[in-house]
C-alpha cells in the first residue's frame, strides 16, 4: 500500500519526487532484508534499483521488475484517487498496482521471507528494478552494456508481464517483435486544383492506397516477397498445444466489436502468436476538415508497424518492406520510406530451457494444474534486450492479469494473486535451489 | 478603381458593409445609365443586383457576373493593400479585380456606352450580378426559381470565367461537373492494440486502402462498373480541335512539379476536358501524430470528388460509386457512404448554339483571329443552374485570364484586357442586334 501510493510516473518530469521516493523505499526494503550492494545504476535515464544476494552455490538468477508506472490521466474517471490505493471487493485499485508494483511486491516479499525465516535464499539472486519500462525501456540496453558485471546472471525471472487470463493457468513463452515505419508518397510540389489538374496528374492518396493495398493479399496474407522466408516452423506440438487451449473466439472478439480476419490456414491464436503482420497504424493526406475541398493532394503518408515472429530480423523485414514499396511505387510518384526505430525482434524461451521447466513445475505445484504454454502477440523489448546484451533467456512469472486495466483508469490487482504469487515464487525458489 | 476598392467579401459577415456598398454602387450606375427595374433580389442569401433594358425587338440576353470576392488573406503577402487597387506595369492589383470586377466592368461599361452614345442597346438585356459566387452560388438555384420572370431570357452571357491563356484567343464551351462524397470504413468499436489483436482482426486503413485502390486500374482508368457508359462520344472534330491547340505539356506541368498520368489513349487536354475522374481529396485514420503508436485502427475515412463530363448525371455516378464500394467492401468491415452534396452536372454549350457562333464572330472581329474552342476541367455551377432552372444556355465572354492569381495574394487584372474586352463586347452586342 505504501509503495503503490508513490506516484512514480516516468514519462512526466513533474513526478520526479515520486520516482525518487519509490527508489528510496525499494532500496530501504532491500537493505533491511539483507540484500547487498543495494543502490542505483543508470545509463543516462531514470536510475534502476539494484541489489544482490549471492550466498548460495550454483546459478544466479536476475529478478526483473519495474517501479515506474503510467500517468494516471484521465484522473476524473477514477472511482478512487489513483495514488490512494483502495481495496474494494477483493481488488486493490490504484495506478501501477497491477503493472508492476503488485507483481514486484510478490517477488520481493517472497525473497524477504526466505531471508527472514531461513536466513538465506535457496539460490543466488540479483535484483533489477527498472525506472523506464513505461517509456519503452529507453536506456535498458545501454544499462546492460555499462553494468554487465552487476547484471550478469544465468537467466532472468521477470515479474513483469501479465497472465493471459484469470481463469487459466498459463506461462508465457514468447512475444512478437515489432518495428515502425513511416511512408510518404509525393506526386507534386503542392496540392493542385482537382478541376485544373484532375485526371491528368497523379493523385498522391490514390498512389498511397495502391501501395498499401499491395502489401496484403485479399485473404489477409502478406504479399511482400520473402516476408515468410525466415519464419521458423512451429515447434513439435506447439500448434496442437494452442488448439487445445480453452478459447472462446466469439467472446474474445465481442468487446472489440470486430470480426475475425487473418491469414487462412491459421487459427486466431496462431495468427496472434505465430504469424507476423504488417499493420497500418495511421494514414493521412490532403484535406481532412469539414465539408469538401476539390484538391488533388501532392502528398499522403502512412505509419506502419510490423509484428515479427521468431526467425525474422527487423533489419531484414524492414528491407523487404522497403524493397516492396519501391518496386510497387510508380515512376510518376516519389516514395519516402523512414525507419522509425531499429526494431525489436521476437523473443521466445527455448522450449527446453531449464528455468521454463522449473517455472512450470512451480506453477503446477502451487496451482494444482499444469500451466498451458501461451504466447503474447505484443512486444516486450526487455527479453530481447537481455538475450542480446546479457546473452540470457527470460522466463516470466508475473501475477498481474491482462484484464486489470493497466494503462487505463481504475487499474486494479486481484488480492488473491498475492497468495497465488507468493506460493508460486516460493515453489520456484525451492525448486531452483534443489529443495 | 472605386468598385475594386469596396471589400465585398461574401464568406465573412464582417464584410457586410462592403457587400452593401458594392450593391449600392452597381445599382447607382445601372440606374444612372438608364437601366430599368434596378434593384436587389434574394432567396435568403446575399442579394443579387438586377436591372434590365428591354427596348429592343427580338431575343433577350441575361448578362451574368458577380460582385462578391474572395477574402484577401493572407494580407501580409500582398505587395499593395488588397482593397487599395494599384496599377503597376500595366496590371491592376487588388482583390477581385480579375474575379470578377474587371470583367463585369467591361460588360457594364460597354452597355452604358451604347446607352450614352446611341441612346439604346442593340438587344434586350437583363443584368444579374450575384453576391454568392465565391461561396458556391448557394442560393442561385432558388433565386432562379423564385424570380423566374425577372431572370427569364433566351440565353446567358457570362462575364465570369477566365480565359485559358494570355497568349491564345479562346472561347470556353464547357465545364466538368462534380460531386463530393465521404467514405468511412469501420472494423471495430474502438482502436485496438496491434500486439493484442494484430493479424487476427481487420485493419480499417488497410480495408480503406484496398477499397480506394479498387477504384482505378493501374493505368489510371476508372474501374467502377458502368462509369463510362453515359460519357458522350466526342463531337465531330472535337478531339482534332484540341489536338491542334498549341500546348506545351512539359511547361504546363513544370510549376506543379508533377508528371503526366492519366487514362491511356487520351491526351492531357482530353483527360482534363473530356474525361471523368474520381479523385481522393483527403484521407485519414488511426494515429497521425509524431512517432508511432501500435494501434489497429477501428476506422478510416476518405473524401472523394468525381469530375463529370457531358452525358453523366451526378445521381447515377454517385450510385455507381456507392455500389462499387459496397460490392468491394469485405463482410468483416462496415461501409458508411455519404453524399456531401447533390452534385453539379457537366455543362457544355451546344456546338451549334447561335450565341456561341456570335461570340466567336465577335472575338474574331475584335482580335483578328478566330478563337479556339476550349473547355474547363473545373466546375462552374451557374451554367448548369441556368440550364436546369431557366432552361437556357450560357456562353462565357470574360476577359480575366487563368494566371491572374484570383483566390490568392496579389490578384491582378491586365489593363490591356479592358480595351480587348470592350471591343469584343461591342462587337457581340452589334452582332446580336443584327448590325
Amino acid at each position: 500500500m505504501e509503495y503503490a501510493a508513490l506516484p512514480s510516473v516516468s514519462t512526466d518530469p513533474a513526478y520526479g519526487a515520486g520516482m525518487a521516493a519509490a527508489r528510496a523505499l525499494l532500496k530501504a526494503r532491500l537493505s533491511a532484508a539483507g540484500f547487498q550492494n543495494v543502490g542505483e545504476i543508470d545509463a543516462g535515464g531514470h536510475p534502476a534499483v539494484v541489489g544482490e544476494w549471492l550466498g548460495a552455490e550454483g546459478p544466479t538468477y536476475l529478478v526483473y521488475g519495474h517501479y515506474d508506472v503510467q500517468p494516471p490521466d484521465p484522473v476524473d474517471l477514477w472511482h478512487s484517487p489513483p495514488f490512494e490505493p483502495t481495496v474494494r471487493d477483493g481488488r486493490l485499485y490504484g495506478r501501477g498496482v497491477s503493472d508492476d508494483k503488485g507483481p514486484v511486491a510478490i517477488a520481493l516479499e517472497t525473497l524477504f521471507a526466505f531471508l527472514k525465516v531461513e536466513g538465506r535464499l535457496p539460490v543466488n539472486i540479483k535484483i533489477l528494478l527498472e525506472g523506464e519500462e513505461e517509456i519503452g525501456s529507453k536506456t535498458l540496453a545501454a544499462l546492460c552494456e555499462s553494468h554487465r558485471n552487476r547484471l550478469s546472471a544465468d537467466a532472468v525471472i521477470s515479474a513483469d508481464g501479465a497472465r493471459w487470463r484469470a481463469d487459466l493457468s498459463t506461462v508465457n513463452v514468447g512475444t512478437r517483435g515489432n518495428a515502425g515505419y513511416e511512408v510518404t508518397v509525393r506526386t507534386a510540389w503542392k496540392d493542385l486544383h482537382s478541376g485544373r489538374y484532375g485526371g491528368a496528374v497523379p493523385n498522391a492518396p490514390a498512389v498511397l492506397a495502391r501501395l498499401l493495398a499491395s502489401l496484403h493479399r485479399e485473404d489477409g496474407s502478406i504479399a511482400v516477397d520473402g516476408w515468410y522466408d525466415d519464419v521458423r516452423k512451429a515447434h513439435p506440438g506447439e500448434r496442437e498445444g494452442f488448439a487445445a487451449l480453452p478459447f472462446d473466439e466469439a467472446a474474445w472478439l465481442a468487446p472489440a466489436g470486430a470480426k475475425a480476419h487473418g491469414e487462412p490456414q491459421f487459427t486466431t491464436l496462431e495468427r496472434l502468436w505465430l504469424r507476423p503482420t504488417i499493420e497500418i497504424n495511421g494514414l493521412w493526406g490532403g484535406y481532412t476538415g469539414p465539408g469538401g475541398k476539390t484538391v488533388t493532394p501532392a502528398e499522403a503518408s502512412a505509419k506502419l508497424t510490423t509484428r515479427l515472429v521468431p526467425g525474422q530480423s527487423p533489419a531484414r523485414t524492414g528491407g523487404l518492406l522497403k524493397a516492396h514499396l519501391e518496386a510497387h511505387c510508380p515512376a510518376y510518384a516519389e516514395l519516402i520510406f523512414e525507419d522509425q526505430d531499429r526494431g525489436t525482434p521476437a523473443y521466445e524461451v527455448p522450449p527446453d530451457h531449464p528455468l521454463l521447466a522449473a517455472v512450470e513445475r512451480a506453477l503446477t505445484s502451487s496451482e494444482g494444474v499444469r500451466p498451458h504454454r501461451v504466447k503474447v502477440g505484443g512486444t516486450l523489448p526487455l527479453s530481447a534486450i537481455f538475450k542480446e546484451r546479457l546473452g540470457v533467456d527470460t522466463v516470466t512469472l508475473s501475477f498481474s492479469t491482462a484484464d486489470e486495466d493497466f494503462h487505463a483508469p481504475n487499474e486494479f490487482f486481484r488480492l488473491s494473486a498475492l497468495d497465488e504469487g507468493v506460493r508460486a515464487w516460493t515453489a520456484l525458489l525451492r525448486d531452483l535451489g534443489g529443495r
